[in-house]
């Protein structure tokens, strides 16, 4: 399922991950659907995107257990036969649910925390729910993407020491639950065709990173995700979290770090041994008009060596585009790019709040971030 | 430049119009892209859009003298070569743009109308501006449009006649003074590829009508609109105004309605002479969730004989879509429907505020829009 091929001297991994929607070459990016969609684009859309930057791996793409659970709601999405068919998302693209613990976490009210799971009130209609392992389980089985992530359970950032060691303890005693419920559902199905991730927490506290990790590898999962982070500590914070968490994931394991982040920490995660990203920041970024542009004079993202990425970021709205009709940047493959679109309008878009302009902006950061995903694959790769 | 080939026993017209970047095939609807694109859809998708329903006639595309006058302004667009290139309309597509008037009437601030033009103050800014005929012709001529419209006043609906009485004197002397500015412009160019509208005003007053149109007629226009229409007033005196105003316009000249309609009243206004057509209301009903599907067991929006169009409205919003995992519109063509995005999804993405679930109605509202225009032009050519 999970093929290791080449270690980088940097440390950086290239590997194989199958799904049944096919095989995707690691290190990858996931664009983020959260309603059903990536803001502004159609799935058929963001297939073609995928597949247009790098057409020897699997496009993916990741939906959030907690806004679907709410809407359009498990009923819907049952009749629907899965969120894929739902959204329209091609028969040969994969995708990976998270477990909505960390949503619960930051968008819900009034959360009340058991041993059992979660109490909370939705942040659209206030109405109350709960949402347990199994059933973040089951919700994840009726969304139905290939890989899904247990129910873990974040203690917020900064945290006290025994709020991040109680979050470590319940975490694993929850993802055997969810295990157990996935091995069961497996059974049921005569086929094994989900993986399930564990999801590392701990906070910045190295040992507590380091037994969260060994009592999720002592559960044997399909792959290991590094959560709670990206949650405001510095970088080097984070970098150090990686450096105590990574050497206790089997090498022959994917890792996840979720919610990552700018192309500097994504290549230093790399580096790190990571090999799958999300993060919101691309399409976000585009929708506020900060866009990533490859550093002038250079034709690629990444650095040969891996030594660095080589980039910018421009504000579009500013005024000194207005009269600029150079695409947004030259080095760029990317449909915004290539068709003629200038800096000029797309600033003109933004400044009279026209759709288009989330939409063009959206395409070439999304463009950007799977092209870096890419550069270092092949860097690794070709040395 | 206009060739009328065949009059239907409706009274329906088909012709030819040429422009500098091609010929349309009448009656046809044309997108507006207020600032600088329609709603949701690049340029180039529009025009592909355009053509895929009728390659045997030139994409067109209205823009909005006043917004683009506004913003970017035009400083911007004379070093962009004008709004075709600015947004990246491909060159094989035509343009028209209003003057003007009419949107001073409907969104500015502190009007003044002298016999010099307009004061007014910006609706985005506050900011003071004054058009005159003269500017709005400098105006259309930086925007660089194939059919400019002569720059009329709208005396507003219900009027008194006293003062639509003047609005047709004051648009018959304004637009003496468009003709007398582009006659210049175009010695200046030496060539005579831009189309002049006169704008026959009136209100509801047949004889007002009559004189307008008379008095504008006598200018020798390229074509000539009929303004200050579908501005609340009941349909069938709608229908009247136009059987006062149609017969006074030479019939080897273009009538274009503006601002109409919905799908029945461009094919009444069709039915009495009218060539051309603009509307928000398939992209702006879109936006909402209004969306036009074909009347269930038809196969085309006009029946055989132009007796009626045969097309329901649904609220894609309402619950009782929630489930229904049909296309919009079985019989319709655009990708939206043929793409298998279903009601239920896209009753999800308005229900989330997904900006996709607006990109997705309009590609569909337009289609139906631009198919009812092909089919109107189909049954006048094949009887």
């Amino acid at each position: 399922m999970f093929r290791l091929i080449r270690t980088h001297s940097s440390g950086a991994r290239y590997g194989e991950l199958q799904t049944v929607h096919g095989t995707l070459r690691t290190p990858f990016f996931m664009p983020i659907a959260t309603k059903g969609a990536v803001k502004t684009l159609s799935a058929p859309e963001l297939f073609s995107l995928e597949r247009d930057i790098d057409n020897e791996t699997t496009p993916i793409v990741l939906s959030n257990t907690y806004h679907l659970y709410l809407k359009p709601g498990l009923a819907l999405l049952r009749q629907a036969g899965g969120v894929a068919p739902f959204m329209h998302w091609p028969a040969g693209g994969a995708m990976l649910t998270d477990s909505g613990g960390f949503q619960i976490f930051s968008l819900s009210h009034l959360r009340t925390i058991t041993e059992e799971g979660v109490n909370f009130r939705s942040h659209i209609d206030g109405s109350m729910h709960h949402i347990s392992p199994e059933f973040s389980m089951e919700i994840q089985s009726v969304i139905g993407a290939d890989i899904w992530m247990a129910f873990d359970y974040f203690p917020g950032y900064p945290a006290a020491p025994e709020d991040v060691e109680h979050s470590v303890q319940l975490t694993t005693r929850w993802a055997k639950r969810c295990r157990a419920w996935v091995d069961s559902y497996r059974e049921g199905q005569g086929a094994t065709t989900q993986k399930l991730f564990g999801i590392v927490q701990g906070s910045t506290i190295a040992k507590l990173r380091e037994q969260s990790a060994k009592e999720l590898v002592a559960l044997d999962f399909d792959g290991y995700a590094i959560g709670g982070l990206a949650v405001g500590e510095p970088a080097e914070e984070m970098y150090r979290v990686l450096e105590s968490t990574v050497p206790h994931i089997p090498s022959d394991r994917p890792r996840y770090l979720m919610g990552v982040g700018f192309p500097e920490q994504i290549l230093e995660a790399v580096k790190r041994g990571v090999d799958m990203f999300d993060c919101v920041l691309p399409t976000r970024n585009a929708r506020h008009g900060s866009l990533f542009v490859h550093r002038i004079g250079h034709e690629s993202i990444v650095a040969n060596d891996l030594s660095e990425v080589q980039y910018e970021r421009i504000n579009i709205k500013s005024d000194k585009y207005s009269k600029d009709f150079n695409p947004i940047d030259r080095a760029c493959l990317c449909s915004t790019c290539t068709s003629g679109f200038s800096r000029a309008y797309i600033r003109h878009l933004f400044s009279v709040n026209e759709p288009l302009a989330a939409r063009l902006a959206t395409i070439h950061n999304l463009t950007f971030y799977l092209q870096l995903m890419k550069e270092i694959r092949d860097t690794i790769t070709h040395i």
